[in-house]
């Protein structure tokens, strides 16, 4: 009898772990459309979409706090230890980042609005666009390197967030030539500082989920590690 | 025997969470100390204190990760419950905060490298001046309100936030005329963008301390809320 009862407990605790990580899959798949969408409505000035993203930053606010709610409600009951426990908090801070990147696909769209009747709509075009493909991705790696618990996937983002901070800070140094050379344009160039600024944010989140991921797998905490030091840490054997 | 036996256990808990308690103060007071100096290079031009805050960056990150590990470990030893486990998880959501500012106080001061020889020192000066000093009161009163578990202290603290949003969205405006009139230093004014940026940023990491503050003594969790619904939430007694 006992046994069957610590059986049911065990599934009914599995079952609980499997609820968060798969809700936490749910709300990232939403910001990664949100963050694509982002993307698109200011790579093709597309005002429609644009409101869309807006509308619907609620929804991703929603999931964070009822996902971390959910993590809350399994430290009280469950009690968890180990791997279980870093799963736990490793969903609650990949939420959280999310959450944060769901917040700059609305800013993207948000900025969209103000430029799209600009005098120059092809200012900066390519690197947003090659950018916010490259940032997409990068999500999508992120929740997948995650879900396998793939430590190669999770450092493949973080080398991918090195080149994105490289695209940054070329696309800065366009924007400013173009604000020096044509002063009237500075409006919308102030616009496109800040698309440029969140795409490159929304790359620094992909590589905080990528670090949680070498988190859950080795224990390490990476967070303020260069690329080399991750690398090191994250084929390490979890010590528990 | 039994009840000295849990009083032990207990009062080594009690120790545990104090420990964190107050290893949070001291991070809050080292980042605080940051964003003063950072703020103090930048009015005054000295590059001697901006080296000295950026030199400091590190410890603040090393503050963080101690911490957070910390907190796992009671979660892992003592599976604290209701209110012991509200004080856990808000101290690893602080320190996260706090290491945020710390970054941005870092930020502000290579800022401060870069327009030390700068044909206007006096850009913006006021406003950063201004807002700068608003945000270090911010930090110390939301790490005042956690300490003191004063939900008002902490509800000041998102009014100011209010006023330096203001503030900063005036001042981005002044800087987007100058820039107009004087094309020639678009380059030492995006650095003072990102300075004021960095500023207000400072000033929702304080708000989301404060926040935390409102989930210790309500459990209520007022993220995505407006200043009047954590009004409304604030003073709630929590449940258990």
């Amino acid at each position: 009898m006992e046994m069957n009862f610590n059986q049911h407990i065990s599934g009914q605790f599995n079952a609980d772990l499997e609820a968060i990580r798969s809700h936490m899959m749910s709300m990232g798949g939403l910001v990664e459309r949100q963050v694509a969408n982002a993307i698109e409505a200011i790579c093709n000035g597309d005002t429609r979409i644009a409101d869309d993203v807006i509308r619907r930053e609620d929804d991703v606010d929603k999931m964070e706090v009822a996902i971390d709610r959910e993590c809350t409600q399994i430290l009280v009951r469950r009690q968890p230890a180990a791997s279980d426990l870093r799963m736990v908090l490793a969903v609650s801070r990949v939420v959280r980042d999310l959450e944060r990147m769901g917040d700059e696909a609305s800013k993207i769209a948000i900025h969209t609005l103000e430029v799209s009747d600009a005098k120059n709509p092809q200012l900066c075009q390519q690197a947003m666009r090659y950018m916010g493909t490259e940032v997409v991705k990068m999500i999508a790696g992120a929740l997948d390197a995650f879900a396998r618990h793939d430590v190669d996937g999770a450092i493949e983002v973080v080398r991918n967030d090195k080149l994105v901070d490289k695209q940054y800070a070329s696309a800065l140094r366009e924007l400013i030539t173009y604000m020096m050379e044509d002063p009237r344009s500075i409006g919308q160039a102030i616009s496109i500082l800040w698309i440029l600024r969140a795409i490159e944010r929304i790359g620094d989140h992909a590589r905080n989920i990528s670090e949680q991921v070498i988190y859950l797998v080795s224990g390490a905490d990476v967070r303020h590690s260069s690329l080399t030091e991750i690398e090191e840490q994250a084929h390490k054997e979890a010590k528990e």
